[in-house]
């Protein structure tokens, strides 16, 4: 939530294994206070990350809370275990948070509202535990109300799982805020969820709910902005999760889309007897898809060159993934997503309406 | 189930507002002991539907019980209210049943499992409430298991919601039996599961778990038989349900599609501001977007003409479509299926593996 004062637990495991916190911090309004590290307590979060807000790394939530002065509002969990449990050892520390009156928001698979004593201790004080995988329970169908919303729309799409649509989808909204568009993102999974604050964890909806499960988001906001970007999950030709995919693109009803690819990237992630097509194939199935329902096409690209050795190497690749895709293209880590948002803006989307 | 001696529920509706109970009668391999429908008591199946299996019309399952000598192995409530929920005045029935022994089958949004009396009167009398739109929850994403199963999958999918797909998979199933084909029928949703007693309702699963529902079904018969013929679900351009779809297509890894539409419908069925493209278009789109994932083709064309005014004319809607979509087609209720399986076995599926 903008400008909530939180405090998030990486405990053992920040910087480098705590990408939830990385991502809040990189990317969320709230005004960090503090970290929870019990290996790393004493230092401070620019000895580790320079290029990020600084604050204090503690071991606790009473040493965090008294180092803020008592000024917090919520304690984000920034770190998920393999199957997204809850590490007891984090207990101490969560109850401590709900005695100090604060919120307490998790994007694990274990829900804290199901773990009796949590819920019972936020009862009792007045907070909130909020469990951002639970999608909201009055979700319903679309309507197809996304094609009214007073905001032109922008959809990251992928080539595949994993190849920084929600990072792509953040810096664009950070480049286009640069310009003067009032740009907005719309998250879909747990980790937009908790950096913006709000969303419905499309991937946990009822199937039926998919696409519905997106309006509901554009509605709710879509008449406050003039750029809507939409964090898109998967691909859709995913063997296990074009579902969603396709739901967020008809959800949607994009008026443009950034194609999301990794460099180097030959198979499907997870499922490596599947290839992806060529980059060219991915324009034609998505703007296919799509155009029945809202006319739209792919007007930038996003190159995830993370595993590309050096600058030259990267921008070479992506000139050549540009040249593929036709449209203008960046890498939004490495470049910046200035040019991205050059391809959104030449299809006329962003402007006041 | 096969063989399962059953009592339907239809008060006040058979048979035109029970069309679940029909499909049921018309479709399943069930043993039909007596229809409840206080409004017919004393009629026969046979006084209001000819060609279906005949038996008694009673008025309560008391009445079912002692005309069926005992001989009764569940009930199943083959009418639903607007909005799904239940009807109180079918309490008696249901309680009488479950008293006598019999499991109760139920595709209502009401789950009878979360009734407190219906479900203790359950557990005392050892029965099973067996809610078919509540999805098992040990569901979980797909594998591309489905690629390895035996049996050759054909999958129908729509132009639309509500164009027969159902129906078309049925009697595809049927016709290809009586060529001698070991033909198994994969339900998706809730008429289609109480018709086959098994399957997976799959636009009530999690959307993550889409295709890996779907896969599920597959593994669990797909070395039983030669053909599979999955029922399809919506259409993929459907603003509210294509993400169903899209599951479908590519957890079941089809091997042939038969494209389903209703003579003369132009727009998308309850969405009438979102025009159906041309025939053409969605063959275009159905293989595009499944050759990724399992290479297919559309082998066979369904077309419902129910809003035809005469057999000369759906013929020759039927042979307009057969031209548009470039493959063999048929209306199944019309002319049945024979012609659709026709094209499934010039693509060389159904064959002993």
């Amino acid at each position: 939530m903008s400008d909530e004062r939180i405090v998030i637990l990486a405990h053992e495991k920040f910087p480098d294994r705590a990408k939830t916190a990385l991502g809040v911090m990189r990317y969320g309004d709230q005004d960090l206070r503090a970290v929870l590290d019990r290996d790393r307590a004493g230092d401070r979060v620019r000895d580790h990350v320079p290029d990020l807000a600084d604050a204090p790394i503690v071991e606790s939530f009473a040493d965090a809370y008294a180092a803020a002065d008592g000024e917090v509002d919520a304690l984000y969990i920034g770190i998920a275990p393999i199957g997204g449990g809850f590490d007891e050892s984090w207990r101490g520390d969560v109850r401590a948070a709900i005695e100090a009156g604060c919120d307490v928001v998790s994007g694990l698979h274990y829900f804290l509202n199901e773990d009796a004593e949590l819920a019972a201790l936020a009862d009792e004080h007045g907070v909130d535990l909020v469990d951002v995988r639970e999608p909201d329970d009055d979700l319903t169908v679309a309507t197809g109300a996304s094609g009214d919303v007073d905001a032109d729309v922008v959809l990251t799409v992928g080539t595949d799982c994993s190849v920084g649509k929600m990072t792509a989808s953040l810096e664009i909204v950070a480049a286009a805020r640069e310009r003067g568009i009032d740009a907005a993102f719309v998250p879909t999974g747990q980790t937009g969820i908790m950096i913006a604050g709000w969303g419905n964890p499309i991937d946990r909806v009822v199937s039926d709910f998919t696409a519905g499960a997106v309006e509901d988001m554009l509605v709710e906001i879509g008449d406050n902005h003039d750029l809507l970007v939409v964090e898109g999950q998967g691909s859709i030709i995913h063997p296990a999760y074009s579902a969603v995919t396709c739901g967020i693109l008809h959800g949607s009803m994009a008026d443009g889309l950034v194609l999301c690819h990794a460099a180097g990237r030959e198979v499907v992630h997870g499922y490596e007897s599947f290839s992806l097509p060529p980059v060219s194939e991915y324009l034609d199935l998505y703007e296919g898809l799509a155009n029945p329902v809202h006319e739209t096409s792919v007007v930038a690209g996003a190159l995830n060159t993370k595993d590309v050795a050096d600058d030259a190497a990267a921008t070479e690749a992506v000139a050549a993934f540009a040249d593929d895709a036709g449209v203008p293209a960046a890498d939004p880590v490495r470049d910046g997503a200035d040019r991205i948002v050059d391809g959104i803006v030449a299809a006329g989307l962003g402007e006041d309406a």
